[in-house]
């Protein structure tokens, strides 16, 4: 039993808008058992919307259509269901309702005519109510089969999902589902992807029936993802956990999280275990790793603060940086990080601090430091220990690799490697 | 003449990763006069891609598949295409010393034995260089037709794409090519869907023969796509002129902006403009503002810096925002706005200062200061404003919207409006 995902939009098809929802629903869809076996985008064009409604209902089990459901012109995609099954479309009072509401509760005097529309449903769907916005998912069972159609804005797609459709297809399938699929991520990094293909050898002396070993790079973390399945979860998550032991074995060394692991929660659960905090002084990265770190829930009891250190005015007023150490060496040297770092440490009182200087470009770039030129200096109790980075990419990769190799400089730090 | 992209790989079908590679392809290829007509993703399932290979060259001129060039045992892709074109893999002896020079470059004593297959090629494809990385783009003219192949990693394929294979395919389908397609995006704020849409009219009373309007909404900006096509560029690029016109008429004053600028591009520009500086105080955003604004090239001209207060302490400690406030009012308060905005423009000396102080969530809600409380302040030398926003959502929308009105304060600012 396999799901086919349709999403539905020129956007898409123009390269405007990356489509997050198809991931989304794939994960989502996973937990419940359902696998994905194709996803497919077509453009508001009702004879491709059509043809694909047609391969896609023929070839899977669940067909899940997302976009066009708005209530402006350019939404053709009920319209093309109501055609496709030979529905009429009717009104669904309790939607015209909750439509009404909702432009009331946003302090609109009159809902504008448009969105009567949006309570109009083919008849003999189910109405899956959307809270987050004013189009309602729709949803129709044939025989052993399921056809869904969920608005395009993800915010809307999410809270439907979540509220009933998961539900109800976990209700419908679950008898049928045949098996359990199951994943396990495993995070390295140190080391390509070619290199821990060859340490780790012959897949088959690793793996085991019905499971199956993919490696998935991004730069600097190479993801390695073992998938198996079987008859029971409990038969899955044993296989699985096998064939982790057999990796961890031989490359354990380079293997710093699983699953959704990020290198800045792994960091933060490190500062937060052994009660410690960071503080930060970014030049070149602009406040990008303060971000990545306060993204994460509880933040504040590891992080105190930081300074985004722009201006060299910054980096002398509020973190003390020397002028005689920026007129001599440069904003961007081993030393002007090492002023930094210390510079917000002392004044947060915080446990490490990190300082981020380099030049991210396109300009600014000399030939004794090129753009992609970046110091990176830590600093705690024990001393303190500048690096020089020299990285690739434009000004968004060289940032993020800044960001990335300060996180990677405090975990070795706070594991005692550095 | 319109264009497949196919992207290969379980990570896709399950979730794991968001498909980028096809919205930079789609652009990429508009840019140059192709248009695609349908994204496919498939997983490592050789059945499954010989199937959809099939379907899609004998629907489309141009089909690029993505992903599964890779070293390792999971990367089908190019004894897939070898198969379906009944092409024997050969060896490509260039490939084969660009991949051995890369590993010394790298500083590998030798090339993991698993490279080897990197430099195999089917039979009669031309190699497209990668000197980001290991795996060779192929192409493959046949009649009237092109098959592509690039590797997954997106910075790979995107340096294929631009180095040769843009050029080849312009070259190959410049001739064929009917006609010109052409897109523009008005980006607007503080007006939904549906009212813009009634606002607007019949679009029929603002489109023209061949033209299309479509709303793309994504709160609190809402973009409105016009597109449009013709026999040339200046009769595609008048008619698009004049539907914009049509739109300015009556929807004017809710225009921000176009096509791909941003909001902190927007207010980047009117800073720049003016010669005017900026500085920031975040809070609950913890680096986020600081960082959208910093990610332009050029940021320097306008931003000198900011603090990431994330505890009361480097509020009171860096910002200057007396210990009082806090007690009396507490860090979410207009008060504590007020004393971040103010502390951090004295600092810096910078024309405007914002700040941003709330409660992003999940916890730290009360029944006072519920989770999405948020004050934002502006000052300049004209005096300080402080704003209270109720946000809805999780953390990181939370904190996304914050950031966002913040721009739109200084925005409307800068323009007098405020």
């Amino acid at each position: 039993m396999k799901a086919e995902l349709i999403s539905i939009g020129d956007e898409l098809l123009i390269g405007q808008v990356i489509n997050t929802n198809v991931s989304y629903l794939s994960r989502k869809l996973g937990e419940i058992g359902i696998a994905v076996g194709q996803i497919t985008t077509v453009g508001d064009e009702p004879k491709a919307i059509a043809k694909t409604f047609k391969r896609a209902w023929k070839e899977h089990d669940i067909v899940i259509v997302t976009g066009g459901l708005g209530p402006t012109h350019d939404d053709i995609s009920k319209a093309s269901v109501a055609k496709f099954f030979k529905k009429p479309l009717v009104l669904h009072p309790a939607t015209l309702r909750a439509v009404k509401e909702r432009f009331k509760k946003f302090g609109y005097a009159k809902m504008p005519e448009s969105n009567v529309g949006q309570a109009m449903v083919p008849k003999g769907f189910t109405v899956l109510r959307n809270q987050a916005g004013t189009a309602p998912g729709l949803l129709f069972f044939e025989r052993k089969k399921a056809f869904v159609i969920l608005p395009g804005v993800p915010r809307e797609m999410q809270w439907i999902t979540e509220d009933s459709l998961l539900n109800l297809l976990k209700k419908k399938f679950a008898a049928k589902s045949r098996g359990v699929i199951q994943h396990r991520t495993l995070i390295t990094t140190g080391i390509g992807e070619s290199s821990l293909a060859e340490l780790l050898g012959p897949v088959e002396s690793i793996l085991e029936e019905d499971s199956t070993l993919a490696f998935l790079p991004n730069v600097p973390l190479l993801r390695l993802r073992i998938s198996a399945n079987g008859k029971t979860g409990r038969e899955v998550i044993n296989k699985i956990a096998r064939i982790e032991k057999s990796i961890r074995a031989i490359a354990g060394k380079y293997i710093i999280g699983v699953d959704d692991d990020t290198l800045e929660g792994i960091v933060s659960k490190l500062l937060s275990d052994s009660k410690k905090t960071l503080s930060l002084a970014e030049s070149c990265t602009g406040g990008m790793l303060a971000s990545k770190i306060t993204a994460l829930p509880g933040a504040s009891k590891i992080f105190l603060g930081g300074v985004v250190s722009y201006d060299n005015s910054v980096k002398i007023g509020l973190l003390g940086v020397p002028e005689g150490v920026i007129e001599k060496f440069g904003a961007v040297s081993e030393e002007a990080a090492l002023a930094m770092a210390m510079g917000i440490r002392e004044e947060t009182k915080s446990d490490y601090a990190i300082s981020i200087t380099g030049i991210a470009g396109p300009t600014g770039g000399s030939q004794d430091k090129p753009v992609g030129t970046v110091w990176i200096a830590i600093t705690d109790d024990s001393g303190s220990q500048a690096f020089h980075y020299q990285f690739g990419g434009d000004r968004q990769l060289i940032r993020e690799r800044a960001s990335i190799a300060a996180l990677e400089l405090l975990r070795k730090k706070l594991l005692g490697s550095l």
